[in-house]
């Protein structure tokens, strides 16, 4: 007997239809023997109606009483869930995150799980239970409603299973796993049957849009057992998200990912001096503005030009943020360039491989790409390119690192 | 400054459009000094939207899993209240009923309050909040969320009132006060300025409509001064519902009210012995059938004949029970009629006056009508008949008490 989470994204719970296959596939593990946990999103589009709802009477919802809208979307699931499961004879109890007690700090419409309280759940589980937990969502000290924002319900997944200790947690979504890359984009994409959290988390954040990366972080750091799976398929196994010493041989190259939300600032220069970087990224934090790639080369005449990367969203404001700071950090020119896209690949096995980069770089170039920005990391390399090479350039890397073989040949 | 409960149906919060009419309304009472507690239902229509999405999953929807799918409805229209309000540049927050802590005995979709928690609602108030509560719900000891029933909104509105000693409680609604009888069937029918609890209980019970029973009787039970307005007219003072010695004028019919949800049912030649009425009645209570009159006349030959009446929705079933103990209680026939309605003339003024009864039962008999059963009580007559004859009963009886008038004439 095993204790599983899964968890069932707004597409596997959009309609009457599709709920009652969920608690189908509930009611096998139930029948096998084990426990279940089960984490819901709300009816795929539901939460935009909500927002789109707030919208017509604020043009910026106050946020406390945005998360308590919302958070009718899951409990509107757990509740339907809940019957189909009494309905194919279970035992089955809801829970919203403040019934849980998923506390979280008081960041509305962003918030933290700060702790997690399992005894009631425990004893539901103990007593035969199937226990419906409402994702996205929890509960400050004061109790109000927060809500953990977009995908929340992968951490409220991750942070059960780790509450609980449960054996998996298992993400169903609308795809069957984790791919090298977009399949729309280069057909030959294969699924990856393991690929280590570190790649995950790389993968996450560059655009892969698999799992809400906080609950990779979550399930790294908890040790959580992470797979992901279709609910629209009956078999396969998904992909299973490993730490690094439980693979045997790790591919050089797991994936390639990509984004083209992103848009690029430089500052030109600014005196080459301690606290540059802080005098320009200080403002941009202050308004709100999340930054990506940071990129900074060395100097010259004592000046030297910056690089970051923000949203596409944000561009504007990011823009307007360093023309009110530009006469005071002494820049010479502020430009930007909101036609970008960045391309990355992903790999535990670049770690002990030389000669990667240069493999890339030659790729691009063999296709006549030029390379904006470069950033590295230890499993990583990101570039910045002009937004309509991205397409060709995701496919001749895919190609060239042969990712659409099982194990991917050592690239040097 | 006086504190104030607002309560506004679904109707009054049905759309975008009028949630933003009901908060600039709340907003001139909070500039004319007040402390304002607004109680909200679901939009209109919400609530069976949700009750048929739960019939799709299992027809008989799990209780406690319904609580939590129909608390939602009243969650929404809070939330964009309170956004509603702060767009008019007010202080406002919302409270489901967990958040108030609105305790409930654990009757999911019927449950009672037990206990209302002020403090942070005084807290938000004297710091200059409006504090925006959702009706209808609450949460039981264990915090299940539970729903207090149909109507339920106003038992809340109610409850509040008495719990935080507010000045009056305010309940707006589609109407704009309570009538002599139904506008619908008599034309004359004037909008009465007071009608006492008493009455008011007599009237909602037997079908007017415009406050569920339960708000009445806890009105009435914490002395919550309560008044019945439109939510889409500017002006009016709608009904305020007084206790009797706050009257200085009491008329003596106020009002007619009427009925035709209900079936007859009569057990014919039981024994008439002590005992009688709880061996037919018991088992009607056992199968949760609700009975409305029971009249039993004095017997003879040592028999007697029994009729009660229940909702026409329960008459089939009562029927089967009756069928089922009909030999056990040893009487010789069980017949029913689906066929009727219920006609009750209602007045405090009707205690002191001899001949009153006389004269509602001479104006049906001018009119040919039938009378099939009679009950009464301190404050009301009310009669069975064919439901054919109900419009006709109700104008007749209209015009014999001359309830058109301002003060109705002594009727005898």
């Amino acid at each position: 007997m095993a204790l599983i989470v899964q968890k069932y994204g707004g597409t596997s719970v959009g309609s009457i239809e599709r709920i009652r296959n969920v608690a189908e596939r509930v009611a096998k593990f139930k029948m096998l023997g084990h426990q279940v946990v089960v984490v819901l999103s709300a009816m795929s589009g539901e939460t935009n109606k909500l927002i789109a709802l707030a919208k017509q009477i604020q043009k910026e919802p106050d946020p406390r009483e945005l998360d308590v809208l919302l958070s009718t979307g899951e409990q509107v699931t757990i509740s339907l869930l809940a019957m189909a499961l009494k309905d194919l004879g279970l035992k089955a109890k809801s829970y919203t995150g403040a019934q849980v007690r998923i506390v979280t700090d008081a960041a509305h419409t962003k918030a933290r799980i700060l702790s997690i309280d399992e005894a009631n759940m425990r004893r539901d589980l103990d007593s035969g239970h199937v226990v419906v937990v409402a994702g996205f969502q929890g509960v400050d000290e004061a109790g109000n409603i927060t809500t953990l924002g977009r995908g929340g319900s992968d951490t409220t997944g991750v942070a059960l299973a780790a509450a609980l200790h449960a054996d998996e947690c298992q993400i169903y979504t609308d795809v069957d796993g984790v791919y090298t890359t977009d399949p729309r984009i280069v057909p030959e994409a294969r699924r990856l049957k393991t690929i280590t959290f570190e790649e995950m988390l790389e993968m996450a954040s560059l655009g892969s849009k698999v799992l809400q990366i906080r609950s990779v972080e979550f399930a790294g750091k908890y040790k959580v057992k992470l797979r992901v799976l279709s609910s629209f398929e009956e078999e396969g196994e998904g992909t299973l998200i490993t730490f690094e010493e439980d693979t045997m041989e790790q591919p050089i190259i797991s994936g390639i990912a990509f984004n083209r939300d992103e848009a690029k600032l430089t500052v030109l220069g600014v005196p080459d001096k301690p606290g540059i970087a802080a005098h320009i990224l200080g403002p941009i934090a202050d308004a709100n503005i999340d930054v990506d790639m940071i990129v900074q080369n060395v100097g010259h005449d004592g000046t030297t030009d910056f690089s970051f990367t923000v949203h596409r969203n944000e561009f504007k404001k990011a823009m307007d943020v360093l023309g009110m700071i530009k006469t005071a950090i002494g820049a010479r020119e502020v430009v930007g360039d909101d036609k970008i896209a960045k391309v990355s690949i992903v790999g535990m096995g670049m770690r002990n491989h030389a000669g990667i980069a240069g493999k890339m770089f030659k790729t691009l170039a063999d296709e006549n790409i030029n390379i904006q920005m470069i950033s590295t990391s230890e499993i990583k390399i990101s570039v910045v390119v002009e937004d309509k090479y991205m397409e060709l350039a995701v496919r001749a890397l895919h190609q060239a690192f042969e990712l659409e073989k099982e194990a991917a040949a050592p690239a040097v």
